[in-house]
C-alpha cells in the first residue's frame, strides 16, 4: 500500500477504501506509516479490524500516524520506500507523488504485482505505454486484485 | 530482542522467558525473525498472547519462524541487524553470536537501553569493563528492566 | 549516472558519451557498477581519464564491470538504487528499465536535478506530463546540464 | 578501516600509520568519512598517494573530512557502518567507540578478516576470550596483515 503524504480528498477516500478492503481480505497493510494516503489506508484497515505496519523514515515511533499498529522506525529516510516494497507481497499505489512513483518502480523491478489507482502513467522511451502496472479505477477492486495477485492472504 | 540463530538450550529457555514476559508487559517483540533465540522469543511472546515482528534478512516472508505475526522481508542481509535496533525502544540480548554483538553495539551507539542475558562482556582498550549494557542473570527480570528503561510499553 | 543492465546500442553509445563528458568536466561518475548502461558510462569516463564508482547490489567486488575504479559491494540488492541517488549530486538517466525509473523517482523525491536521455516519460494522474526531469536529446549536453545543475564539479 | 570520530592522540597516530601503510600496499581505504580515526586514516593514505572513500552517514558530501577522495553520502545514519564493512575486503579497527565495535562485530559475522589495534576485547558468555579478531600492537603490521588476509590488493 503505497502513496504520498500530501494527497487530495479523492486520493484519501480511495486509500481508505483500499485499506479497509485489504483488511477484510485478511491482508496486513504495510506502508510508510506517515500521513496522507498512508494514514487513510491505515485508518481504513483499522476500521475493518485489520493489522497495520508502518515502516517509518525516521528514528522515532512517535512519527507514525495514530492508525499504525506496528511502528518500525528505520532511520533510512526515503530509502525506506524500498523496504516497504520488499516487505509487501503486492503493491497498491494511490496518488501521484514521487515517493509513490519510486515504490511503483521498485516493485516492478522486483517483479511484484502493482495495482494503480489514480496514479502515474508510465511511458517508455519508445512512446509506448508501459503495461507493468495494472490500472484500476475502483479502489475496492484494486485491493481485491492485489490480494489475488499476491497469492494467499499477503498484502 | 536480539540473539542468534544457533543457540544452546539455556539460551533458548532464557529467550522464551524474555519473550513471554515482554508480551505480558504489553511490549511488541521485534527480532530478526529466524530460528534459535529469535524463534524462542517469538514462541514465548505468542504463548503469552503478544505480538511479534520479524525483520528478515532475505526477500521472502516464508523464511520467518512460525511464531512471527508480522514478517517483514527486508532484503538487507545482515544490515537488517541495524534495522532491528532502530525499530526497538530497548534491546534484550541473549547469547553469544557475532550478530548479537553487532546489535548490542549498534544499540549502545544509538544510546538505546541494552540488557544482556548470558551474552558478551565488552572490555575497553584501557582494560576496563564497559558498563554500557546492563547485565542481568534472570531473563524475566531482564524483560522487566528493558520495558522500564524503554519507557511506556515499547519493546 | 543511472541506467539499466540491459540496453540497446543507442543507449550504450549515449551512456558512453555521458560518462566521457562527465569525466572531462571533472565529475566523479557514480553508478550501479554492473553492465549495460552502467558499464558504458564507466568506460566513457575511463576513456577521458575520469574516476568511476560502482555501488554494487551484491557482496562481491568481483561483480563490478572492469571500468569501475572504486567498487563498493553493498549487499543491499535493488535498495542500492537509493544509495546511487543519495551519493550523487545530480542524476543523468539513460534508457528505459524499471531500475532506472526508480532512480529517477528517488532523485526527484530528494529534490536532486535529473536529466533524462532516451528514458521514461512520466504522466501525472491529471494527465499532465510531469516536468520534474529535464529531457535532453544530446548526451553530451545532458552531462553538461547535470554538472551545471549539480553545482561545482560533483556528479 | 574503522574507528570512531572521538579519539585520543595515540589512536589518531595509529590510524594515520594504518592509512599510510594501506596506501603503500595499494589498498583503497574505505571508512565512514568523518573526523577522528577516519580522518587520520584518510590523511595517512593521502600522504602516501592512496585513494580514500568515505561512506558518510548523512546526505551531504560536505560532511566528509578533507582527505576523502570519493565521498558517498548514504543517508543511512549509523546503518552505514554495515555498508563500510560490506564494502571492505578486510577491516582494521582502531580505538574503542561503540560504532567501531559494531563494525568489528558485523565484519566477524560476515566472515571477513578483522585486525584490531588499541581496540575492544571481546569475552564470550563462557568467559573465554573471543579469538575472531587478530590483535596487533603495531599499526603498520596491522595494515600488512589486513591486506595479506584480504587477498590481492583490496582494503
Amino acid at each position: 500500500m503505497v502513496g504520498g503524504g500530501a494527497a487530495g480528498s479523492e486520493d484519501l477516500a480511495a486509500a481508505f477504501t483500499v485499506g479497509a478492503r485489504l483488511a477484510v481480505l485478511g491482508a496486513v497493510v504495510v506502508c510508510g506509516g506517515l500521513g496522507g494516503v498512508m494514514e487513510a489506508a491505515c485508518r481504513g484497515a483499522r476500521s475493518a479490524g485489520g493489522l497495520t505496519v508502518g515502516l517509518l523514515p525516521g528514528r522515532s515511533a512517535a512519527e507514525a500516524n495514530p492508525f499504525v499498529d506496528v511502528a518500525v522506525p528505520t532511520g533510512l529516510g526515503e530509502l525506506r520506500n524500498g523496504l516497504v516494497v520488499a516487505a509487501s507481497a503486492a503493491v497498491v499505489a494511490v496518488g501521484g507523488g514521487y515517493g509513490t512513483l519510486s515504490e511503483i518502480a521498485l516493485a516492478l523491478r522486483a517483479g511484484k504485482p502493482v495495482v494503480g489507482v489514480r496514479t502515474w502513467s508510465l511511458v517508455r522511451p519508445s512512446g509506448d505505454a508501459d503495461d507493468g502496472m495494472v490500472v484500476v479505477d475502483d479502489p475496492a477492486a484494486a485491493a481485491d486484485l492485489a490480494v489475488s495477485l499476491a497469492g494467499a492472504g499477503a498484502g
